[in-house]
């Protein structure tokens, strides 16, 4: 950590952060000439709360040096992490595709949409059984039972399962169901969530929150890696601003600078990110463009009569639209669709 | 729900929204005249996604008609919900104030701060046992062990307690140990806790989640509501914004309009709405001025070795000449004190 | 404009609204039963404001029919504008490189730039002689001695010429230096700016204000056309969010609400979008898989020397590679670069 | 300037920066030991662009040190600046009213409502006559005939003119109608008219931008400042976030962090800064309480019929409620209303 003084700060000032430094146990070594002070802070310490510093007389500026995540941080693992499953690889060399309806409402449309995507060649099936809702008197999801319906539709076409856990109790069925577990942007610092699946065996595909910056999502996905699992998917689905014109503004330009910062595959999901059906094959390409590694996205066999996000799903017909602008696409950019 | 169409909406289209409502069961009935017309649909149903139907062609605007949270809203229940402790009382007659440190970091400082503040007269303490913390490696609270201290400190003082729970697994010990069960920000859309606190007998303070708009607050506090717990009090804790002068901005005119929609108590958390001490005095006075029941805040015996968020906490001395103040202050709104 | 009732709206209420549409001279027309009862207003008159009678008692929501903007609307005009410059052309075909440095430094590196964009097929030549600058102690730019040197680039390469005029007094100027006159970000609600480019006979590239919704946008769009200059261009530059990774937050999926909603068309910038170089090539990409209609781009013979803007600035060997990329991506879009 | 490299950054990387830092003709000075460099930047030159450097391998900050803004800062001024007028004064010790219509709509209406405030011992008043509108379809304000009826105003009552000045060309006659010369909003950043207004005479009164932070916000202010017109006056009135239950987000907490940065004195606009006349009250006294040196605020005789902001209007009966609320209260703070 780095203390920076004002210009014009004096040398009892200089002397009372170093003070107040060894109070909490720790040394400052003051650099600089008389213009530009700093304060080199030495310390194995976590927890040195800078904002405090910053408070001190003649503290202008405290500068953490290094990143507060490890695990995740290029600096420290700089390959690429890519997560292999039976149904799909997802990595700097394909671009995936986890495609399915918001909500399992029941076996058949499940069914039906699974069939159509292993068709089409989309290995992975994203489907709700348990629902956030922002009120509590809409549709919750079929629970328990759309978790069996996700089992039956897995065993039948050999389709990988992503669906959401929303809270600890779940843990143990989701897992058991999903290929992918995935944790939605509401508790993306639901911190008890994220120690539990820290200790799943399955991948886990972790929203941003609606207002998170990009440091605080990666030190959500190091609560996950700290407790052991390392197989991290983000996952970009439009964060909250004053723009009126769509549902959330998806935010593309995460995309570089997380690959910069981790080593993490990072998805886009154009669907909450648009909320609107017709937005989201120029963003799905976009996402691709901008160097995402795979799409979250929403296909509903009869989307007017979707129970929940019809507005934001395609139908069959617009999918395969996108299939096929996406394989030209991904090609410019030497990745393999999967 | 009201479908406004376009200015140069066809008769088709006006015919096509009808037939859309019809397949979805609900009956939409045109009213107005060539230059203006609205679809009223009329229907008991909720669920009905009106983003949908937003993007039938030449449908300009779709209105909701109604609030969607019925226990919340004045509208329904128009007087002022006050909520009754043993050591306090907090409605529109009654400024309260419940102050303590960031996390319980042992049974000394809780105690320390518990008797001084009973002898200002204040009659609830807030400390953390579960801390939610950004990240992994900083200090997460005592847990167990910091209900244990809580309990001994009410014991001791008389102190009405207020601490918060952060997953379902942990409801059961909180609710033993606290007066009031407090939702975090990070929470507020954690609708499996939200359920499950809607069957506390205890109050809920429901902080404001950090990009909360003022009908998603409401919208959890009824699911509280709705679950059987009629006693929520909200309590706006800052939002977040491109303003960079504060660790969050304390959005104080959420007060009047939150009390014009609701019956609920509102408090302000002018700590972490501003993250820096000299800051939390305006701001506290500000809130009292415009509207609010009272303060959440954070006080320290020791600040500069807080283990967290010290740098927003009072030290005795600061909070004596704030309440000095705040007693001034309540005189002229006709509020007492407690 | 139709005044939608509560539902519990007393027929006092009804009537206390067509009183006062009384009152301000325009008729108000009730329709819908009990349950849901809305005001139809009938009236040829701008400016009644919305927002009072809000406020009147009983009332839940006011509903504007139809955009403010006429001339800009894609409703009123549904063909797609295109702007034919001698140089180049910009529209749903083609896909528009403009590009160069932020400012215009001197002679030797203006003319450097320029003849190796048009070694390279771009058109059309960004360069600010007037710099908008936060700090009165930054770099102004050189002001008519940079317009002269736009005046002899033009003149020696054959390039076109994209420069910003910052106020009323210097506009005469600047058309004459010019072949597209931009209006800056921060000037987007510079309305006597606006009214005075109205005027004239260049056509004007409008860029995003900082927060500026869609709507504000396109109505600043209206005070240009509605002046009598209806080649509009408009360009999304990066809005301002509470997010850190980058320097605004490129909001590409204005492209198509912008497309749905107006027929102009729109340019990308990702030197301001990101503020990082190497964010610019993923973003750029991005703004044409979104649909974007060309690019404004800062290229600039030695970055690290550069007066401003530095940091986002592309050197030419980096500026070839994104041009190579382009021209893949822009074939699979049907869409001719020039 | 310091520039902080990664932890692990190389000895060459340390060069690296130094040599960049070294063809900029400044000189870097490495301190601090392997485990945390930083490098030194000592210069006195300006338009070193920090994000270039931020850029270069291996760095992980750069700190400025020292404000951008000198005149402005209260590093270097800490006395508070007090504007004398013949009619008020603005300060710490007082607290000043400046109210009136959004617009000077006719004579009598200003008349009526300058001698209302007179008699109320208000001895500002605003309104303006040149108004910057969303849509050019609105009313822009009687321009020079507004600003006759203002000098009529003046001279009739005795009461003092705040008004609005939007573009270089008006300014002439704006100072010679106005006591105080306000920059509105969309026009923060218009660097022009703040360099003309640099040059007046008259106290400015500096609005905040719609998504300004406070450093560029007395950015704007060291542009009047520097061309010779210390009389600044800032005036909050809400910025643009997610939050929809107000027109703006009036972001009280920056009060005091503008009051520890620089000396200039602070009003706040509760009428612009919720959009709601009921709302205008709790955040006028919030505003007074958080620390603000006075108010501006929206008075009409009758409201309903404003051609402009009636819904934010205050009565005159409401206006008289507030002004008893507000002398309470002052006192309180031992400021004098004026």
């Amino acid at each position: 950590m780095l203390v920076v003084m004002a210009a014009n700060a004096s040398e009892q000032e200089v002397r009372g952060v170093i003070d107040f430094l060894d109070k909490l146990g720790v040394a400052g070594q003051p650099v600089g000439g008389p213009a530009c002070t700093t304060i080199h802070v030495v310390s194995a310490r976590n927890g040195i709360d800078s904002r405090q510093i910053r408070l001190l007389p003649g503290v202008t500026q405290v500068v953490r040096d290094g990143k507060a995540y490890k695990l995740a941080s290029r600096d420290h693992y700089p390959a690429d992490t890519v997560i292999k499953l039976p149904q799909a690889s997802i990595g700097p060399d394909t671009f995936t595709i986890i495609a399915g309806p918001c909500a399992v409402e029941n076996e058949a449309m499940a069914m039906r949409t699974a069939e159509f995507l292993m068709s089409r060649g989309v290995r992975l099936f994203r489907g709700g059984a348990y629902k956030p809702r922002t009120s509590p008197y809409s549709f919750q999801g079929l629970g328990q039972e759309g978790l069996d319906i996700l089992g039956r539709v897995r065993k039948q076409t050999g389709i990988g399962i992503v669906t959401e856990v929303m809270d600890v109790d779940h843990v143990d069925e989701v897992e058991a169901a999903a290929d992918i577990v995935q944790i939605g942007t509401r508790n993306m610092q639901n911190f008890s969530l994220l120690k539990r699946v820290s200790r799943s065996s399955k991948p886990v595909l972790l929203k941003r929150g609606l207002s998170a910056t990009l440091d605080e999502w990666l030190m959500a996905a190091e609560y996950v890696m700290s407790g052991g699992n390392a197989r991290v998917i983000l996952c970009e689905r439009g964060v909250r601003t004053f723009a009126d014109h769509s549902r959330n503004t998806l935010d593309l330009s995460v995309i570089p600078a997380a690959k910069k910062s981790c080593h993490l595959s990072i998805l886009v999901d154009p669907s909450h990110g648009t909320g609107n059906r017709d937005h989201v094959m120029p963003m799905a390409l976009a996402g691709l463009a901008a160097g995402a590694d795979g799409l979250l996205i929403e296909v509903h066999p009869d989307p007017p009569r979707a129970l929940s996000d019809g507005a934001q799903s395609l139908d069959f017909g617009q999918f395969d639209l996108l299939l096929l602008k996406l394989t030209e696409l991904a090609a410019v950019f030497g990745r393999k669709l999967n």
